[in-house]
């Protein structure tokens, strides 16, 4: 809502105006206004407040929500699931079978609907995108759209802000369980961080790539994953007082019968550029076939990154 | 030609059917086949043949081929005139004018003619595409088009290979005059490699890069340049072994007044990104305001590389 805000006036200039006439959170439930709520309100304390904003008592539900503002885009951005990318599919399938864009942060749907939810925005002529599921608003998905004719081959990189944050300061000698805690007080890990330092984040951005970028559909299951819970601080420090850190990398390979993919701890050496992405930074290696090698780094990201992702599927969507 | 070649059936299932009608070069001339020459021979030892190939002989320029073939995309790639941008621009607007698509492979006319051949583009509906003058086919200028709403800020990198490689190739042992050699063995430095090693390739990219991308028309000769050949070989030595190698850094950054922007070789710590780019691969890392650090890294570029740039133009063009 902020960057919207930020950017409504270039907006404008796009040809692009705009109104938020619902949200929905697991707190709030649905909060609606036909008219369109008060940015300024709805990043304050008390988004759906009685007395700041008009609400419409009568919506319970995205179906409602739809039909009864018309609604043009719905941007989607409930928490990773893991085993079924739910709800998030069926918001989105909501939003598509309406007649509105569907755009979502959520990795999960990608993994589990990306051909249903594909096909049905195709039927629709509405569009499916989901450029913050992988590498916050860095444009790993579109900058492949416009890659056209082009094979990939292999990637690896390092996906998961996370456990890479938490082995750079196990490294500069925090404990894990401290390491854990920064990352939670910088809004990276959840409460319950084992989605990431299980690997579990890094094997479905991994599933997300190869189903998308290399059109083999692969469930996370399907992906060979290690955490880095096993490693022991002093083996971090170790290994990188001997030039040879621990990273989480992520890699999938084209075979003859489909994609190869893992998620794991590995050592690297300091001369494989990913032994250099630190901290809160992530990167992607692509082999194609025509561009032998080809990388996007990404440092610094921050929320408005992710929400920059979801403005950028925005305006491709309605531009 | 032989990437067209590579990738005709490919082309033909997105619609694309071509077929080769002219070409033209400083030692050939003109060449013309209305019909279509035979993309094999034209790989060949002697491309325009009479033997092999119908040629037709009444045609001397740019303007009689467009007109009597009815061209429809024009790809040029002359070779880099810093100070004008000629004879490609003349080309360039020939193409456009004439009501072709224009692609070019040259930064000259990028940095000499940027407004005049996008407006004329524009107006007759046809494109003006250059991705192969930054880093080769990688998706620079794509990359932004894809990035809406942003705003370029700063960028830092390493865009010339030649150079790259000849620093490179000093710390592990050889003289300036024989990595100069072996740059040229490989097809990176032209017989006079001064528009390398005086820095003006990379001046020329630093310029259209800000030109195109920060939307401030700006002239090779008004950037900040020195190029590597003051450096000892001694001293690019020295610089490795104390871990602050040698870089020919280029730099762009918005200020009140417009872009201040320079080339020049810079010692880098190793824990600056920039210090691990070796050999012919180059980098660029792009400072926006809602992406505060993304970068581009391009490893092991061929001829292929750039032949992509221009072939994911053309289908751009007309797909």
């Amino acid at each position: 809502v902020q960057l919207l805000q930020k950017k409504r006036a270039e907006l404008h200039t796009l040809g692009i105006d705009w109104r938020i006439t619902g949200i929905a959170s697991r707190r709030l439930g649905w909060c609606v206004n036909t008219g369109g709520f008060d940015p300024e309100n709805l990043c304050g304390a008390d988004p759906c407040g009685a007395g700041a904003l008009a609400r419409e008592k009568s919506i319970n539900d995205v179906h409602q929500w739809l039909r009864s503002v018309q609604a043009n885009v719905l941007f989607e951005a409930t928490s990773l699931n893991v085993a079924s990318g739910q709800p998030a599919i069926d918001n989105l399938r909501a939003a598509l079978e309406f007649g509105a864009h569907a755009i979502t942060a959520n990795k999960g749907p990608v993994v589990h609907g990306y051909q249903e939810l594909r096909d049905l925005a195709q039927s629709k002529g509405k569009r499916f995108l989901f450029e913050s599921a992988v590498m916050d608003g860095a444009p790993i998905f579109s900058l492949f759209r416009e890659l056209p004719a082009i094979h990939l081959k292999s990637f690896r990189g390092i996906l998961n802000s996370t456990t890479n944050l938490i082995l750079t300061e196990m490294e500069r000698g925090m404990t894990f369980d401290e390491s854990v805690e920064k990352a939670q007080s910088l809004g990276l890990a959840e409460t319950d961080p084992s989605n990431d330092t299980e690997g579990w984040d890094a094997t479905v951005k991994v599933a997300a790539l190869v189903t998308v970028l290399m059109g083999v559909p692969t469930k996370p299951q399907q992906i060979q994953r290690e955490g880095i819970t096993r490693l022991k601080v002093e083996d971090v420090r170790a290994a990188r007082q001997h030039g040879q850190p621990y990273k989480l990398v992520c890699r999938a390979q084209r075979t003859s019968s489909g994609v190869e993919a893992s998620v794991g701890p590995q050592q690297l050496p300091l001369s494989d550029p990913l032994s250099a992405v630190a901290g809160t930074s992530s990167a992607v290696y692509f082999e194609t076939d025509v561009l032998p090698g080809l990388a996007i780094i990404e440092s610094n990201p921050g929320v408005e990154t992710t929400a920059y992702g979801m403005l950028a599927d925005f305006i491709h969507a309605v531009g």
